[in-house]
């Protein structure tokens, strides 16, 4: 059972004292009290653990300090919506907002090579006005003897030059615990100029001790990859393992199935499921055209398969978008054949914010028709 | 090898005479015409079987009633495009043209229960502007003891009102060829009030024989779909055989697969490959999203994942939407719980014309980007 | 709810006419009979639909024709144990015995591709001791500009063959309800040297017209294929089509499931449902391990992948194996690769017989260690 | 290119000074020499990388301290067989040999819960003369709510109890690399009465910083287990990454594939890849029928389903068995419905012995027959 106190409750208040006596009373009941700093106001939840089944909601809710009781079961506990379409979603990070209403396109490398490329990529998002870019240093390939990225090696000049063009998000996948340190060390060497999202990548959906790690810390927000070949159910599972160790900001980020059905995909694109982690939980939603689609084939009607898929994510709501871009994809190292390029950038941009517009249309119909 | 005659060449020409005879004295090779009567003109396209590895094109090029040559592979002979993307594509019925640049929903009934309930849904269909529907007469499950459907009986008053509120073209699932005389016979005897499209379900696809039987009639067009267990080149190989009996009037359908990545929803939604089957091929795409999502749940934004997924479907392109509705889904007799009411007929539509649109902004946006 | 009458029970006699009109009169309920004639006994089983729950199992055991009375759920009504695990499983068909307990090999020809192959084929197989062989007739295959079999051409050289060399039932696949007949009549003009048992391929397992047909006679057994890609549950429930037509004389065949996991293989060899299907139903079990492996590759112990899966579905206790054998491999029309040749025979049955025996002993233990 | 030396050739005789000199020599190629201690004599190799395209392999036999050489593919570079039957196969540990020959059980607790049921368990391995067992102290659980293992405060118990009882081999899965440690500083606590083989879980196949710790290390040998939404490709690629940090000591085993093709049965059992790690690598194989098949069932012969799973990964070669034994599943905390239970383990064993006699006898009948 959940318990949300009104907006900005004072913990040093006599209201929160006693809801906090009430509560510790309750036999077989413990509670975890759990915060969540928004832009504008503090939010206390506290989770009931135990027998809670014989607990009276009303008598709950009359109580000082709390402002509404939710019954939540036992899967996805603090990041589930749990039936209840008023609670509130997402996080704000480094000046920018991630919720279920928020858009944001993470266009970059799939792999950093070289500061060249990364300057180009960085200078053509801000010339199209992004703040957002995905640069991938640490990766993990299935071959132990292929290019695993550059490492720390490159994290210096991939930062310094996010903020020389005013980038303040890099998505970033990490592999190992230890990689959190070695960002975190060279962000605060080269001055914080931008901001990072931890990205768990979908061979790691399950690695529970990483995402352990990642949820132990508050600093960095995460980007938690769907796992290609489990369930839903799972992968959502995997996602409040980060919630469970103190860390809600969490982004989840569809990719496409693995599965013959896909074919002649890399992945089976899955993007109908962005309605449902709305319904089921309070992430923001983010879809990865590059790597479901996996090839830069076009339709005859003359647009990419990886954008018409792009499209489909958001016309369904989809709050974030991750796309492999390369300013010379034939000397990409990792995945060159499915990135776009540079002259792709704006037409890309103008399509996801006609789909986006269009979305919040479809939203007043369904308004209006009620 | 392809051999595509100028338009409307007369048979009796002597252009068409010198090419013919060209072509029959090719040592190793054999030919196969194949009509194709448009609104306007009509096409003749040359099969070339055999040893055509060492023709040379130019020189067929150069005969007095050929327009162009295209090099075939083996599969998807005659409905595949072959990297040309100026093959004409699609056919006309009844009035209406279904080709890769036409839109159609096909809103209708699961199976066929009572005429009240076909009265209903026509009703509404006409009051809403449409031309098409889906009525399931033949009902093929998965258990021999449940329901099978109306069959042969209902085909008189669904024909009838069909013709009374204008419907053109009905979308009717046989299973057994016997259906396409049984359907024949009821239109010819209720004065042909509307037309219908053969469609062959999902355990279907890879039934050859029926596949054949609807491939050796020309009168009604077909419409295939995936098979929900196999390769997307498996199915389109399955349309192949409708035709090359004779019968290339067939609409290819999306209706998700058959895999646990798809849970909660009944099927994994694979509408991304609404682009690809038109790269490959030259047929008409449809979707069908109340068979791929298979529930009725809404998402936080007022919209259902039914529509959402429809909306996924057109922005990429698709031809035509095939949805269960049903006035008093409690009542359905088969798969009730995915079907939209009535009252929520207005909205989908509107909401399908906003992305149908914006589908069309889409394709300016990447011509201009050229 | 399922009514077994005393074996050998005369319906002319007042035990069974005192039966049956209890039965009639009760309310809400209606019963079918279902004669099984065995080799030394006919069962006699009544089936009450309807309103059963209300029914007194013993006041049913206690009426004179009545040997026991099982509760029977609406899946696998006819072909499922319904937990009762003393059902009598299988059948007798041309002097062999076809149920849970026998063991037959069907080595045999894919494809017959012509007399002298088949000749070879059948001249071995008397040679080894074996009475079963498997002859393709009728191929469906995925694209429709292949080979598709000989079909009926064939089949008077292939029955007078078998009953040359003394085999006395042939599995063979047919893909459309014509097939029966020919087969019908082939056997009769050629004075019924052999017996057939109708094959339906994994593409046709939920072709439920088809299986319907073959229902409707009860000359020929059937031999229904799981489908590939479909659950267990929705195959069994298949088989049952047949059954529910009349014809209960039904062999299930595993052959592999298509998922990537089955690579190298061509599919995901699935024989651990070898004792499922004995559990939930009465049917005799076969393996395929040609289609579920379809390689020829050795193991480095020398054993052939396709000779370790027959024996993994004979150490769990399967009814029967399927398997392509071809005199010439290279010069097979369909599926050369994955043939076996005639010099590997003598090995394959004398390893798949020591299986055989081995299974048997291992049931021993287990009644031992009760 | 792998160049493997006479056996026990001494890195400080003229011949392997000559024969590195010349490969020091080859214009870009670069070597790593890997050296495998056997029981009774050790094996150098020398693996060439770079541009080996050109070398001659006969040159490089003709070298003084070479044996053999063998062009081998990127895959799978050191664990793999690349075509050649006679490469060595596996390791000793602990006084028993693990190989391509080998055979051991290893039934256990799937979780370790207390002291008294450990040693029921492991007084029960003794008394029917095993050395090997398995012991899950860390448990990594989709849901994070969930209990986890009791992780290294169960460590001391087990391994004394282990010690009393003769378990020369203990697989306990590791899910951190810190876990190793753990282990390593507990034996060295308790005196090293037993040993540990390191399992890693299908959640963890892909996690390859995890691996590569594993790989680090050259004390404990390694338990891979598939990944069970991935291909057996991929999956041995993973393997290889524990290879390529310097520990080749590595088991595959199979436990299931996760796809709905497998229900009733927890997973689709995949046993008839056995045969094809053996072709592909030179790693010993294990099998997990307790995971792959997840149910209590009987079949109606009276052998359950997990064990006939069990024999037929024995008859098809299987070297190890990983399967999950309870005094009182009804009482276990992880996977109880799956657990044999004491009085099971001595028809077990019997049933797997006579399976893995029938498998020898099935060499014999192979080898005659070439």
């Amino acid at each position: 059972m959940l318990i949300i106190l009104h907006p900005d409750t004072d913990i040093s208040s006599e209201a929160y004292r006693e809801t906090l006596n009430f509560i510790d009373a309750l036999p077989g009941v413990s509670s975890k009290v759990h915060e969540i700093q928004g832009q504008q106001q503090k939010l206390t939840e506290i989770y009931l653990l135990g027998d809670t089944k014989k607990l009276n909601a009303e008598e709950l809710e009359a109580l000082p300090a709390v402002e509404r009781v939710v019954r939540i079961s036992e899967e996805y506990r603090i990041l589930g919506r749990h039936a209840d379409s008023k609670r509130t979603t997402g996080f704000h990070y480094n000046g920018l907002t991630f919720d279920q209403d928020s858009f944001h396109v993470f266009a970059g490398l799939c792999a950093v090579d070289n500061p060249t490329h990364v300057e180009e990529m960085m200078r053509a998002l801000k010339e199209n006005g992004q703040q957002c870019t995905r640069m991938g240093a640490y990766k993990p390939r299935t071959n132990p003897y292929t290019f695993q990225g550059h490492g720390k090696d490159c994290l210096p000049y991939v930062f310094e030059l996010a903020g020389k063009y005013d980038i303040k998000v890099i998505a970033m996948e990490i592999t190992h615990e230890s990689h959190i340190e070695e960002i975190d060390e060279c962000l605060e060497k080269t001055g914080r100029p931008t901001g990072v999202m931890l990205q768990i990548g979908t061979r790691n959906t399950q690695n529970f001790e990483l995402l352990k790690a990642i949820g132990r810390q508050k600093e960095y927000p995460a980007l938690l990859k769907r796992g290609f070949g489990i369930s839903l159910n799972e992968s959502l599972n995997a996602a409040e393992y980060l919630a469970s160790e103190g860390n809600a900001n969490v982004v989840f980020c569809l990719r496409g199935m693995k599965t013959d059905g896909g074919a002649p995909h890399r992945n089976l694109v899955d993007f109908a499921h962005v309605p449902v982690i709305k319904r089921l939980t309070r992430m923001p939603v983010c879809v990865d055209p590059s790597h479901s689609v996996g090839n830069h084939e076009r339709a005859p009607d003359g647009i990419l398969e990886v954008t018409h898929a792009t499209a489909q994510g958001i016309i369904a709501g989809a709050n974030m978008v991750l796309v492999d871009f390369h300013p010379h994809p034939s000397k990409a190292l990792v995945d060159g054949p499915q990135a776009l390029t540079m002259p792709d950038l704006p037409a890309f941009l103008e399509d996801a914010n006609l789909c986006r517009e269009t979305y919040l249309k479809r939203q007043t119909i369904y308004k209006k028709a009620k």
